[in-house]
């Protein structure tokens, strides 16, 4: 069972402009990817969709860049992650455009697997990004100077 | 967020087998081909895991084939999908043999992730697979005709 690619690049950016939103300048996508070792290309539709998402705002131009558009402890990680996946379909069945499985009428294992995932988002429900920002100076350190680096 | 067809598949055979145990004959995969409509290549490999798990008997030859070897009530539903699953890396830190995600000392995403992770399963570990074979008629009429039908 996993989460998309996606959805991980999502918490990975909201974490990285939590961490450096008292740091006075807006972030660049290069900032992240050097942050964390990963493609550009990969963080560009994670930025997009957090920008219509209402998560951040981003600023074009010279000396453009991104920051979170809320506090973080009115972040939910339960939303984000509803927001980020494509669907929670852990079988065929909860899946549209599928034929329909035959027992689908009187099969209980899509109530007991939906009770299963309700109390996995209910979990997430109740963090917001706040709770991954402790502790805040390791998290900055790491990642200035994994992005010093980059600029050496 | 999904399960693998693999555990779907696995979920199946069972509710399969747990509907049709008072039915006095062993069950082939044939039969559950046809009860779901999916092919016996995707099946064998199922049915040999859970064989070789301890949840279902197999005889060859002609007359053969499986039941379950325990009782419905026996078989937890956490268990079988912990089983069935290649894992619950949810995200990338959690996988074995990627590079170190840069903030994984500090971060605090996969404590969250992990608790999320246990409650999805302590729903499924409180529920057993007798829990899905109501109403059990039901399953059996269903499973009957599309038998049949192959049969014609």
């Amino acid at each position: 069972m996993r989460l998309t690619s996606f959805t991980d690049y999502t918490l990975r950016v909201l974490i990285y402009l939590g961490a450096q939103r008292g740091e006075g300048r807006l972030a660049t996508i290069g900032d992240i990817a050097a942050a964390y070792g990963i493609s550009e290309n990969h963080l560009m539709k994670v930025v997009h969709h957090l920008a219509l998402r209402g998560y951040i705002e981003t600023t074009r131009g010279k000396g453009g860049g991104m920051r979170l558009a809320r506090p973080p402890r009115e972040i939910s990680l339960g939303g984000v992650i509803r927001d980020a996946e494509e669907d929670f379909a852990l079988v065929e069945c909860f899946q549209e455009g599928k034929p329909a499985c035959s027992i689908r009428g009187p099969c209980a294992l899509r109530k007991v697997l939906s009770q299963a995932m309700d109390a996995f988002l209910g979990v997430l429900d109740a963090q917001t990004l706040e709770n991954l920002l402790r502790p805040e100076s390791e998290l900055l350190k790491i990642f200035g100077q994994r992005i010093e680096l980059r600029r050496k």
